[in-house]
């Protein structure tokens, strides 16, 4: 895939596209098209900001354009960081028409699009995700937010962006450690919805780890793909767009009690997506075939050592829980999931203890 | 009118009413058939929590009912008063389906409504408005948010309650000059929007000011119905809504150069809509009219002493400036209003000046 793809995110007038190439940012992509005043914020970290910053500039020609630069690290996403950003905005003038530009990771992306979500009661914002992670999910479907002491995202809004633009190259200055975090996301994807994605990856998994752009770009567009349908189905998450949070009730617990950003998101959600799996009683063919993608991908597929009682009290903070009743995704078979608050007690209390 | 009267906001699936009577606080009102879920937090402030929340506990029986107490005043509408509502939350184990409930006036309603836009991304809330102010205008429309130290309502959030419970008794409570700037708002409809009940109003002053129950109700009634039906025509203030800011842009600016609180909310948008009057450049009888009815409703019809560079650049940070071109809300006569950036420039440097 060389030439330039685009997928859009059906969400009638709050459609938008996201588009996928080689060689965008500090190309010839206008990037200022898709704001509608003159003045942009971009906001993004000291990691990111010398290696694509002035590219995005670039993109973003005839604007008016600033840039805020946050501390590297979840453990910064806090309501004290958008502050940091309202203030800002605020210095600059910022109006109603004013577009936030999120250039980062996840991180990044979350924060300032809850920032764009609450500014004057919400201005524009473009995603220009820069990490794997954020590709393939938190910078698709307008979910923001950013994390409360006793739990991961707990302060937030639905706020979707302009466009998703995703330039493959940036991949070439990620992180191992990072791209690997970003394949469990993937993963997930071929686990919950789609079975000969998940094939595909089993076959794909040392291209991916070895960056070849073919089978990444795939792998970004199919995931894409994936979320658009299923964001375009249940924007707020009322109904079957849970599924996406297959590992994730496992995963914030393990980041919650580790402390955030000691374990990265995607790999809390790999181990997350091995108890997950096991919770779901499933044939033990397709639960190894998981287990054996996670560990190839260099994932964990065991969370580290927990109490399990603080692992159940962090689990029971998670946004999914109604009615005091914890619910989890579960799978009847690779490539299909299924949200319920119906699950085996006594077998979580082995996976937990098992964790212990 | 001494039966209960409802009256709908309609915005399609998020439509709720607003339910106006007498006696409904601690009486017969199941406003916990309002409630989804077990949980409530009751949102309230010093001043107000000692009167009516005890009743309001009565109205939401058979549910899990908790509050928080709020210092009183707009200077505590901050981001930091929302954090101490999420504390709370969180250590209430509150979860999506929970719902907030706003016991006071448009301080604690804007306070508590951004609140619940943002925890787990949006949970239900219930206005239970006990000023005039707040019955007749910021508990309806779904307009929630905080100052910043630069602008009043610079964060914030469009979330809708479930309903909007008016007990017109609470206002035999309410201090005289919070009485008299909720009818600057009251006066506001009629400007803006119906120069009948302008000229009712003209005609029942007195008897507003001395809290005639029946004039009171009349006034509420006619007020969030004029409300309600701007609002469904245009939730987000895309265009006519605007209209609503008549006397804002002006009032706003007075607020933050007098440090929130010091002048009431409606005391400046009373002086703002005088001053907002006189750029309009209408019939003399009109705008005399107007000047008029805010004086015998014991409300300001000059602002106080402010430079008017500093007036100016208040006024710039105003949210309906769009493309950094101030926009008014002015009248062609009492009864219609409309949004224009295309103002006389000298009127209104001669306007701040005289303020000056």
């Amino acid at each position: 895939m060389s030439a330039t793809r685009t997928i859009t995110v059906e969400l009638g007038e709050r459609s938008y596209p996201i588009v996928i190439g080689s060689g965008l940012l500090g190309g010839d992509f206008n990037l200022a098209e898709y704001v509608s005043g003159s003045d942009c914020l971009v906001v993004t970290n000291e990691t990111v900001a010398p290696l694509f910053l002035d590219a995005v500039i670039v993109n973003l020609s005839g604007k008016n354009v600033e840039s805020i630069c946050l501390p590297d690290g979840e453990k910064f996403k806090t309501v004290a960081t958008v502050e940091s950003i309202f203030d800002r905005l605020v210095s600059a003038g910022a109006n109603r028409d004013a577009t936030i530009v999120a250039l980062g990771g996840g991180v990044v992306g979350d924060i300032a699009g809850f920032a764009a979500a609450c500014y004057m009661r919400g201005i524009n914002f473009i995603q220009v995700p820069t990490t794997l992670l954020a590709q393939v999910d938190s910078a698709v479907g307008g979910k923001t937010g950013v994390n409360h002491a006793k739990g991961k995202n707990l302060i937030g809004a639905f706020h979707q962006p302009q466009i998703v633009l995703i330039d493959t190259d940036t991949l070439e200055r990620l992180p191992d450690r990072e791209l690997k975090a970003g394949l469990a996301e993937v993963i997930k994807y071929g686990a919950i919805a789609d079975v000969e994605f998940f094939a595909w990856l089993e076959d794909n998994i040392e291209a991916l780890i070895s960056r070849e752009p073919e089978a990444l770009a795939t792998a970004i567009l199919r995931s894409c793909e994936l979320k658009a349908e299923i964001v375009s189905a249940d924007e707020r998450e009322t109904g079957r767009r849970a599924i996406l949070n297959f590992g994730h009730t496992f995963g914030h617990a393990i980041e919650n009690c580790e402390g955030y950003g000691e374990w990265l998101h995607g790999e809390a959600v790999a181990a997350g997506m091995v108890m997950a799996t096991a919770l779901s009683g499933i044939a033990v063919d397709d639960e190894d075939r998981l287990r054996a993608l996670i560990e190839q991908a260099g994932l964990p597929v065991a969370p580290p050592h927990i109490d399990s009682d603080k692992f159940l009290t962090a689990m029971s903070m998670d946004k999914k829980v109604t009615n005091n009743q914890l619910r989890f995704v579960l799978i009847n078979e690779l490539g299909s999931a299924f949200v319920t608050s119906n699950y085996d007690e006594e077998l979580l209390g082995q996976i937990l203890k098992s964790a212990g």
